[in-house]
């Protein structure tokens, strides 16, 4: 896997500015998480500021954890105007399905900014995929009948990245389909985790290719800084600020020696 | 106590949804300990949002934390929803007294939503109550005469239990009052203990029945997680994690063998 | 340094009640560090509800890491407030520069409220001054040619105690630069450490007089705290939570043998 390696090094060296439009619930854990990876986190959502933003940002993540209509206006700029730079946008629709609102808001962004990846649960994914996704709260519930079958499905109808995240991984484009292994149990016990690996996930697009290995270099770091964090650990609480020594301490050594990562070739 | 063992159960069990509309200062706190109790958290405060996220959630928690118009009414909407549905609703009067706007927020949502469960600090229920409540900012700085009282005629006025938060914890309710002694100083030097307890009290409601029992329950469970949580800590900041291990992990044991609770009925 | 110990007595003693208005972004870090530093934190933003909490208060905290038109309007609204009562504001202009509706508000808050205190970092302060800043996101990006240079030029603009940081933090108000040493390169991998010095300026304003000597010592005990919590510490995740814990510990003796600081009279 050596091109993780040099994709961590390039997010290390270029610092990206990661523009963020997010949730308040666990937005502090984004910026932390942005910084920890390599790159430099911007949170702001005032319409009249997201355009001066975005231009000097390499990436945009936009995230529905918390919606209003105000922000979800700024969305809209924020990413039409990333379209406009050509700067990768990355889409994590929390929630939708649970209501209408969310599914309606996710549906109005997709249709109205051009997305580079969408990562979502497989409850997130297999509603917008229409597929059988069943989401509660911001929890998934759903076991998809074919996992493969409904990131292709997204990919297909959307032309975006599908990282869909859980205990394995799927992460497609439009050759190719990412499976990954690696984790903890604990990161379904942290609000946020999700939220986190979208972060990470405009720290690797953006200073890298906009490509599944990208997407998969960065949900794959997350996952191993997880299981690293969770060695000697005691619980949810202790478990958290290790995530963030682990991702920023991560070595390609670390990286070779627990990525679980298989390729399928269409 | 062999109902709190019960009680843990359940909650572990059922996972129920808690919906919070809440502060942005300590939401991601209310998140994660509701994780930990054993409970599935969502936060939305969207007013197209709220009624379609109450109606498969298991219990609100409403907290004037941080407020703003939109917010308010998000929380009528959103109590309304809960009454209709059987829903219980935690209400969380975060600084009343403090200022006009909040005290007239709190009466507000008081007439307009039947509440479940009131849960303050002595300055607040003091406030509420009329029985000469002080609150600083969101911090009580009341001696009230008679605490016994003073929930007593809260509970009386309202038909909610009544839960009054210090260095003893009273819950009321019709025929009983339960002083709770557990819990440690730092509990105090964190931000937002306060509304984890109400977070808690939410799962509590949520999976067993809305009555003083799984209200002294709940507030009881967190007052001996931070017991456990304070065991050779050296400070605020690192104990703040260790309250979520020590809720995680609690055992009925531990809650046996720590428990503080007095049994006054009327 | 015998006044750092008086002043940390004071506040410690006096635990005042600090105001802000600040970003959700790291709100969460601002509350506790204020507590940890000695003082008691109240964050609200509604335009109804702040004078009556600026009345009560002995400090303002205005921070503009995330904007919205409603939120600026009552940084104003607070911030004259407290001009009308004599209570100490404290402004933080995050990413001012980086766009151009966050140099307007900067502009718009200082022509319109008395400020006591600015803090920011070279970037900022650059801005401001005139003295070429350059600030991408949050981030200072600024070498500046002469940091003292700057400060006296801002304070000489604003009549506001000047407070730049960075490696070398520097105090500035009509008599005296203070030159500070302190603190860790992990304070660099946090997200909110500038607004958690902020809120220790306003417990040290609040509680003393507004002067660089109480800015300087409110920067010093912050820092130094930083110091201790990175003794033995693996990463920046597990740093933060320390940083609470020897800034809620800190005692004198630690002060005065780590204390690095410089006091240049005009």
């Amino acid at each position: 896997m050596h091109y993780i390696t040099e994709y961590m090094k390039n997010v290390r060296e270029k610092k990206p500015l990661v523009h963020h439009i997010t949730n308040y619930v666990t937005v502090n854990d984004c910026a932390n998480i942005t910084i920890c990876a390599g790159g430099s986190p911007v949170m702001t959502d005032a319409k009249k500021d997201v355009v001066d933003m975005v231009s000097i940002s390499s990436a945009v993540v936009l995230n529905i954890g918390t919606l209003n209509p105000e922000t979800v206006e700024s969305m809209i700029i924020a990413g039409q105007e990333a379209n406009d730079k050509g700067i990768p946008v990355v889409f994590d629709p929390v929630g939708v399905g649970a209501t209408k609102y969310r599914t309606d808001v996710a549906q109005s962004i997709m249709n109205k900014v051009k997305i580079s990846v969408i990562k979502g649960n497989s409850g997130e994914i297999g509603v917008l995929s229409n597929t059988g996704g069943k989401v509660r709260g911001v929890d998934s519930v759903t076991d998809l009948e074919n996992s493969m079958d409904s990131v292709r499905k997204l990919f297909n109808e959307t032309g975006a990245i599908i990282a869909m995240t859980g205990e394995t991984d799927y992460v497609c484009d439009s050759k190719t389909i990412f499976k990954l292994n690696n984790g903890h149990e604990y990161l379904e016990c942290v609000s946020g985790t999700g939220c986190m690996v979208a972060s990470v996930i405009g720290c690797y697009v953006a200073a890298n290719e906009v490509t599944a290995e990208s997407v998969a270099s960065a949900i794959s770091v997350f996952s191993i800084a997880g299981e690293i964090a969770a060695v000697d650990t005691k619980g949810p609480g202790s478990f958290k600020p290790k995530i963030f020594d682990a991702l920023y301490n991560l070595t390609s050594d670390e990286v070779s020696s627990r990525i679980k990562l298989k390729e399928h070739v269409f």
